[in-house]
């Protein structure tokens, strides 16, 4: 065994109450009673903005992120490195900083500065690790929300995310219909599907099969590394397509290769980039962040949200709801559902099946797809 | 941690050179030179049979199959459990035993009693273990072949397989085409894709990555099971479809839930499907088996077979090449690869693009959908 599936050597890079400049932090009302019974205090939430608001405070744009990235969405002053939608947010992009205050919040539970299980309990002076209670979709946008407010934001000009960002977004519009004029939800889901479930299970399983979980109270820093590395590439099969690998690997096999190499070593291009992805992402991400987001992924279920159900209210906002027709994790069926749903309650929704080879991840990278289906919204909005 | 994805701690139920009733084993001419350079001596095939040998030893039809399956594809007299193929073979069924002597042989390299890592090696008079030698599909072929001629059969009625299987079926005849006068390859490829790669490596590293594979000499019946069942797991979310899992588990929760389960344990049915079929799994099948045949399928690459490129050349037997339109392992465009290769050297090939809710698992269960088709081509083989 010489040049692969080495045990993950590299040094974690995130620590309790890190932030990279940039990102700032807001203390929302507390105690804060979660959906699912749990209770914190001091509760921050980590944002970075780009753009003024405006003074009639009316151009607000709420941006959630997926499970794994930060707040860092595009590069700014106090941050020029690229931002994880660099192509989408900046002066006279589709999200143009000129004209809105755009507002990336890092989600409740995350790692990247918002109260999380990295976070240290008031209550015991240590770091909450796994008792850190149960987090869902609804309290990451119930949270935003009070973070809003806290700003004096009464109501945001749009909405919006990306996956587990665009879960929270079309909860935020629901459940705040008279605080948002537009929604723009991403390759989410009303309601994770069993696929999804099965999936993120057994990522999670790897993760807490790693001895070094130690049942979620590792060393923040340590902890288990191979887990989260063998996690990370069980996603990375789900967030791109078949067919994108195939353009992009074929059956190429790795350049260098030891003479001692056996049949589990690396030695197709496919098992490299899995292996070099993967290793990044564990240098960021902090495990039982990622146990919580994923399992609040899976109890997502706002098909029955009663303002979907109302016969009375009618949904004030305007609703884009994205789709990718090569996404195998969140299908594009389930974003029809969900535009149909809100159909049901709303004058005004559009769905787009976007063709785009790159799956789940699209939105991420596929700026051409992406930019002029973004851009036509928010101009129809201006 | 209450409930769920505890330690195994079954029983491993398969031991080296054990075989259950009705499994017969045939020694092949050794050594035997492997094409990745191995030597291995004292070669085995083991082998099930149903139906007669005729006097002219022409109606053979020899059966490989996918990666975990045993030799035994339908119940008999000696052993009236039924077969992982039970509706297909059988007196007066699709593949008739009244009609055909069938064979079904275990791959070298597996545990079902012919030779692989759990045989003892005769020059260490130990089990091979990890020092077994690379493994191919093509050498699951030509040792199968090697079989038949020492069981006094010069030609086969029908080669076929399904899977790992069907691969092996596929290059048999074009290996050996005139000992064969038809082919059925189900749910196959004629080169495995990055997608395919990607899964089986991650399901190899993590068997590997469980301390208990100890480099791949553990003793057999411990090992790494904790990494097989997870590896099988994520077999599992492979061989069906998204579809049919919404359809057959939704987001249905278990029953029974202890008090003190927390997010990491089983909630969903999705999830203690999983469990359940995994934990049946560890119970039958090597890892060490497991690593090397899923290496084989990576390795697989027909596509230039000099039988498929020869202008000379007309392959003279029938083929049927069967696709699964749900399969996302082995896509249905694979398969339509498959046969339009073989279309270009020969002038009798079916493709059926079957419709099937069960994707690459259909074959297995959808009774409905392979026995017209498969009773179609033995009818007109016939």
């Amino acid at each position: 065994m010489s040049i692969a599936h080495e045990r993950f050597e590299g040094k974690v890079v995130f620590l309790p109450g890190s932030t990279t400049s940039g990102v700032k932090t807001i203390h929302i009302p507390s105690p804060l009673t979660l959906q699912r019974g749990g209770v914190l205090q001091d509760v921050v939430v980590a944002y970075e903005t780009w753009g003024e608001l405006n003074e009639a405070r009316d151009n607000a744009i709420l941006l959630f992120t997926g499970l794994s990235p930060g707040t860092h969405a595009a590069s700014s002053k106090e941050n020029p490195k690229p931002g994880w939608w660099e192509f989408m947010i900046g002066e006279g992009k589709s999200i143009d900083s000129t004209r809105y205050h755009v507002i990336c919040v890092n989600s409740l539970g995350s790692c990247f500065g918002s109260t999380g299980p990295i976070s240290i309990n008031p209550a015991t002076k240590r770091q909450y690790g796994f008792d850190f209670p149960e987090v869902t979709v609804e309290d990451i946008a119930n949270v935003a929300n009070l973070a809003m407010h806290e700003m004096g934001i009464e109501s945001v000009h749009t909405v919006m995310g990306s996956s587990l960002g665009g879960m929270a977004a079309y909860y935020y519009a629901l459940e705040f219909p008279n605080e948002v004029a537009n929604l723009v939800s991403i390759s989410a889901t009303a309601a994770a599907s069993p696929f999804a479930i099965g999936v993120r299970s057994l990522q999670r399983e790897i993760v807490t099969c790693d001895p070094e979980w130690k049942e979620g109270h590792y060393e923040v820093g340590k902890g288990p590394l191979e887990g989260m590395r063998i996690a990370r590439k069980l996603g990375l099969t789900t967030y791109r397509s078949a067919d994108e690998w195939l353009q992009r690997f074929g059956r190429e096999r790795v350049a260098e290769r030891a003479d001692d190499a056996d049949l589990v070593d690396i030695e197709f291009q496919v098992e490299s980039y899995l292996e070099h992805n993967a290793k990044k992402f564990v240098e960021k991400f902090d495990a039982n962040s990622y146990l919580y987001l994923s399992r609040a992924m899976d109890w997502f279920d706002s098909r029955e949200h009663p303002r979907l159900l109302s016969k009375q209210e009618r949904l004030p906002f305007r609703s884009l709801i994205i789709g990718i027709s090569s996404d195998v994790l969140f299908t594009v069926e389930e974003q029809r559902d969900m535009a149909a749903r809100l159909a049901q309650a709303s004058d005004c929704v559009s769905f787009i099946d976007l063709k785009s080879p790159y799956g789940h991840d699209s939105f991420l990278v596929d700026e051409d797809a992406f930019v002029p289906a973004i851009q036509v919204f928010f101009d129809a909005a201006a």
